[in-house]
């Protein structure tokens, strides 16, 4: 099953969930409308809501085409989002030669949840960098609220994926060993185009990744080649802290990031990332509006 | 004025917020069931809710004794609790003869929004380490939805004040860079006992902040002795992003921690800190249960 949001009107708190059949979306207040509006609560309200949603019947319901829609984040709002660095030994590889030490443990930072936009919005080139670049990543959903789950166990807490780009501001990312800030301007954070829940890919570790800017193809890896999977990284956040429905795990990026040429964005670039199985997400970088 | 939040039943969601007026705690909804019942709600609210609550007559209201409730964080769902590294002379000389680096920046970390929990609730040493560490702290709560600000015009974005404690795993704070994960284990990042509004604090740079271990003072200072002060913290931090009402930054700890003087928090233990005027939170120290 595919998710998505949409905006539903100007409030910027009128955000509905869908599900995406054959090209049509249908609101999920319109299969029940006793079922929560957007998706962290429809997977906080667990296997009930789901198998409501599973079981209806679509043809009686009035669709909408995806492409007549303002898509925004599959999750806009979760708790944690979280994100792994240095996670491909292609980009570790790179990153060490661009100066940037690399970790010999899993190295976690957050991106802000106020960084998540739309798989199709515009991105922000700030007024304080010219050093922005790209990163694409596929993103994980948690599916339960859990804590200490082993890596054996770990498949079963994950909601869906998610193609999503970590957009970087590299000189700000350089100027704190943290990272915090320069992974968390605003508009840095695009998601989407759907949740794929976990059920409709068969291994989330064999999937092709990809991406474009301006059509040159600049990054390509297949999520087998992370260095910490999925379930180790779930396994060892998990040790520390509760993940809850919705949170948001970031799961690394491969060789070609714009730093290691010495080519950022600007202004007029598009950058496309595509995940075998899980959609692309194109966004158009501008200028911030002063 | 002092908000508070409690515990209004058994489900984790049924957190109420109230004001604290002579011992006595007021429910926000019986001021006027209109209002909205948490205290990020409130806050987002603005200054009409804000204008009700300031002119409510109390005394014809039915007040309950702060000791008679379960306080919680006065804000337990921010979308974001960033805490700044090193920002205080003394910690970060002990810091780095501990050898943790320096920063040149203002340096930015995420505690995750789950590791928040009550001025006065139990926190736990966990199974994997027994390296666990307190750090004094101001916490601002922002009152504004906000973006590039001023250094000059940061005081008009803060809601409020708190006292914290950066509860610390050390030896998973090292492990990695980033500082994530040794900052957000469940129940490391106590927060409150009230969240007191601005207007209340003449200045919040000159307030005595102490904190004692077992009834020994361990770290003293005065918040006036931040290497980069909170309206330089806003304005670094609104220049990448927007902060939304309700965000909290935990402002840095003094000189005093456990790794200094290699004296680890263990089950027990109970850690205390008073901030001028913010009152004081306590917290005992218990083993993670199995």
């Amino acid at each position: 099953m595919k998710f998505v949001q949409f905006k539903n009107g100007n409030d910027i708190n009128d955000i509905v969930a869908g599900i995406l059949v054959d090209g049509l979306v249908y609101t999920i207040t319109d299969i029940d409308s006793n079922l929560p509006a957007t998706v962290k609560d429809i997977i906080a309200a667990g296997d009930d809501a789901m198998a409501i949603i599973r079981s209806a019947d679509v043809s009686a319901l009035t669709g909408v085409p995806e492409s007549a829609l303002t898509l925004v984040s599959p999750v806009h709002n979760p708790q944690k989002y979280l994100a792994i660095g240095m996670n491909y030994q292609d980009h570790a590889d790179e990153a060490r030669a661009a100066g940037i030490p690399v970790p010999t443990n899993q190295l976690w930072f957050n991106k802000q949840v106020s960084c998540i936009t739309g798989p199709y919005s515009d991105i922000e080139v700030p007024w304080v960098s010219d050093k922005i670049d790209y990163e694409a990543e596929m993103a994980v959903v948690i599916g339960k609220r859990c804590r200490h789950v082993s890596v054996e166990d770990a498949r079963d807490v994950i909601f869906g994926y998610m193609v999503s780009n970590d957009v970087t501001v590299r000189d700000w990312q350089a100027a704190s060993q943290t990272f915090t800030l320069g992974k968390s301007f605003d508009t840095h954070g695009p998601l989407g185009p759907w949740l794929v829940t976990d059920d409709e890919i068969k291994d989330p570790l064999d999937l092709k990744m990809s991406l474009w800017v301006n059509d040159e193809l600049r990054q390509q890896a297949n999520t087998g080649l992370m260095i910490h999977n999925i379930y180790e990284q779930i396994a060892h956040l998990s040790t520390a802290m509760t993940l809850e429905p919705g949170d948001i795990l970031a799961t690394g990026t491969c060789a070609g990031v714009g730093i290691a040429s010495n080519r950022f964005l600007k202004a007029g670039d598009v950058v496309k990332v595509a995940i075998e199985n899980l959609g692309h997400i194109e966004n158009a970088f501008v200028d911030e509006k002063k």
